[in-house]
C-alpha cells in the first residue's frame, strides 16, 4: 500500500463526527497537566540525560457504550485488563516510564497474584486485636507491594483511567499529543479492547430505554479506526503494537495481516480468546513469530517473553531512526 | 388485582422458554451443596432453635446480556453493587444469616471503605523490610476485617457470584426453592439491576460479530419478570423486596407502583440514578416512606434506616403470617 493510498484510507471525516458529537471531556486540563508533570519529572535535561529515553503508553481493560445520556445500560467488550497490567509491569522493568490508560476497576500492575474478590482475607487480627498481614499472603503481598513502592517513589509510572470509547479516544489524543516530541522513542502498546460499534449521541435515548413496549431494536453504527490517524497525525514516528482479538481461528492471522497493512502498525499481536493467556502471534511486515508462556513454570506468563520481544524490536528501531 | 386476574399475568410460557434455552448452569450442584451446608450449619435443629429463624438472599450488581455465543461483548447495567453489599451488613447485623448473590467484581460487604482501585496503597514496607498495613487506612481496614471474620467464623453468610442474566436467574430459582420451607421467615432483597432486554441464545451470533460490514442492528427481546414466579411458585410466602431504578423522575413512582402490584411485592423501594445513595422512597400498599440518610454524618450511608425499616416490616409480617 502506497503512502497515498492509505491516506485516502483514513476516515477524516468519521473522526471529526465522533469527537465532535463526542460528551466533552471534564478531566482533560487536569490529564493534561498529570501529562506535562510525568514527562518533565521523566525527561528532564537534568534527569536521565544519557542514553535512550523510553516511554511507553499501555492501554488496557474494554471500553464501555452508553446507551441511554442518563446511562443506566451499555455495551461492554471482555477484558480483564490483565495484559495491559503485565505488560506494564515489564515495560517498567525494562527501564521505561509507563502511562497506562486503563479502564475504571480493572486489574492494576503488581495486583495480579492479589486475591481481588476476597481482598479482606488478605488480612488477619491478630491476639491483640491488631490488624497484620495473613501470612498465607504474605510473600505475595511483599512482592507487589515493594515493587509497586519502587514505581510509586521512581514516579515512573502514570496511571489515567477511563470508563467510555468517548473518554478512551478523547485520552488517547491527548497522550499522543504529548508523546509526539519523543520522536520513535515513544511506544503504543494498544491492549484495550475498544468498542468497534457505538450509539452516537445525538441518536442517544434521554432516559433508560423502558421495556414492556416489545423487542428492542438497537442500531449501532461503527466507531472510526483511530489508528491510522494515531501513525499519520498524533504520533507518527512512534513505535505502534495494536492487538487483534478473535474467537475463530480461521480469520484471525488474515485480520491481523490486514490491520498491520492498514494501519501501518509496526506489530499486531494476535490472539484467540481461548487462549489469550497461554500464546499470541506477533504479525509483523517480516514476518510471524509464535510467542508462549513458559510451560515448565506454573506462574510463568506470555506478557515477559511478549514485552521482551517488543522491547528489542523497538530498541532496533528507535536506534536506526533517531 | 385479584388473584386469578394476576396468575393469568404470569407469564409461564416465556419463563419456561427463557430456562429452556438458557446455557445450562455447570455448577448448580455445588452451589446447591453449599446451600444446603450454609442452610443446616445455620438453622439446625440445634443451633438457633429459639426465637425467630431470620435468613435473607440479597442480590446485587447487573446483569450482563452476552451478544455473541463466544461472548467479546455483551450488554452490562450500571451497578456498583454498593446497596447489596451494604445492605447484607446491615442484615447480618440485626441477626440474619444472608445468602450474598453477587455479581462477580462487584462491592463486597465490609469492603466499601477500602480503597478498592488502589488496593497496594493499603500496605506500606517498613524499615525492616517487613509489609505492613498502612497507618492512614489502619482503622478503617481494623473495623472491616474484624467484621469480615466475625461474619466468617459464624458462618452467617454465603456469598454466591454470578455474571450473566442466564446464571443469575437460575442461581435465584435455586435458593428460593431452598428457602421456600422458611415461609415468612425468608426474605429476599433484589437489589440486583437485572436486564430486561437479552438476546436469545438461538438467534446469537457464535463467534465475535465482524465490524467493518457497515452498522450494527440488534434485536433484542424481553426478559420474562420473574418476579411473580418467584412469589407464587419458588417461595410463596417470603417477604420480598424488589427495586425500581429509574433516570425519569416523573414516571418513577407510577412504575413503583405497579410493579408492587402487578409482582404483589410487599414493598419496593424506588430510587432515582442521581440520588440513589442519598434517598428512596418505599413504596407499599399502606403508603410511601420516604427514607435519606443522615445529613449531618459525612460516612452515614442510606441503608442503614432502610433496613431498620425494611426489618421491622418484616418481623411484624413473619410474626402475623407464622
Amino acid at each position: 500500500m502506497d503512502i497515498l493510498g492509505s491516506l485516502e484510507e483514513t476516515n477524516y471525516a468519521d473522526i471529526k463526527s465522533f469527537f465532535d458529537s463526542a460528551p466533552i471531556l471534564k478531566n482533560a486540563a487536569e490529564i493534561n497537566r498529570q501529562l506535562q508533570e510525568f514527562l518533565a519529572r521523566n525527561f528532564s535535561s537534568s534527569s536521565n540525560n544519557q542514553g535512550l529515553r523510553k516511554v511507553a503508553c499501555v492501554t488496557s481493560g474494554g471500553t464501555t457504550v452508553p446507551l441511554e445520556q442518563q446511562c443506566v445500560r451499555y455495551i461492554d467488550n471482555f477484558a480483564s485488563g490483565h495484559r495491559g497490567a503485565a505488560a506494564t509491569e515489564y515495560f517498567l522493568k525494562a527501564g521505561f516510564s509507563v502511562v497506562f490508560l486503563h479502564r475504571r476497576g480493572t486489574c492494576q500492575p503488581y495486583c495480579q497474584s492479589l486475591p481481588y474478590d476476597q481482598l479482606l482475607e488478605c488480612f488477619e487480627v491478630d491476639g491483640d486485636s491488631n490488624v497484620r498481614v495473613n501470612p498465607t499472603y504474605a510473600k505475595t503481598i511483599d512482592k507487589a507491594v515493594s515493587a509497586n513502592c519502587t514505581a510509586i517513589n521512581q514516579g515512573t509510572l502514570l496511571k489515567i483511567p477511563f470508563t467510555t470509547i468517548f473518554e478512551y479516544l478523547q485520552i488517547l489524543q491527548l497522550i499522543a499529543l504529548s508523546l509526539r516530541r519523543f520522536g520513535p522513542r515513544a511506544l503504543f502498546f494498544l491492549a484495550a479492547a475498544v468498542s468497534d460499534f457505538y450509539v452516537p449521541p445525538g441518536s442517544m435515548a434521554v432516559h433508560k430505554i423502558q421495556s414492556r413496549s416489545g423487542p428492542l431494536d438497537l442500531r449501532l453504527v461503527e466507531v472510526p479506526k483511530m489508528l491510522s490517524i494515531l501513525r499519520k497525525e498524533w504520533a507518527p514516528l512512534a513505535f505502534c503494537i495494536s492487538f487483534k482479538l478473535e474467537t475463530d481461528t480461521k480469520i484471525l492471522l488474515e485480520k491481523a495481516g490486514m490491520a498491520l497493512e492498514k494501519y501501518d502498525m509496526h506489530m499486531v499481536v494476535a490472539n484467540e480468546l481461548s487462549s489469550y493467556k497461554e500464546r499470541v502471534i506477533i504479525v509483523t511486515k517480516n514476518g510471524n513469530i509464535n510467542v508462549s508462556r513458559d510451560m515448565a513454570r506454573p506462574d510463568a506468563d506470555v506478557e515477559d517473553p511478549l514485552i521482551e520481544l517488543v522491547v528489542e524490536k523497538y530498541l532496533a528501531y528507535a536506534s536506526s531512526t533517531s
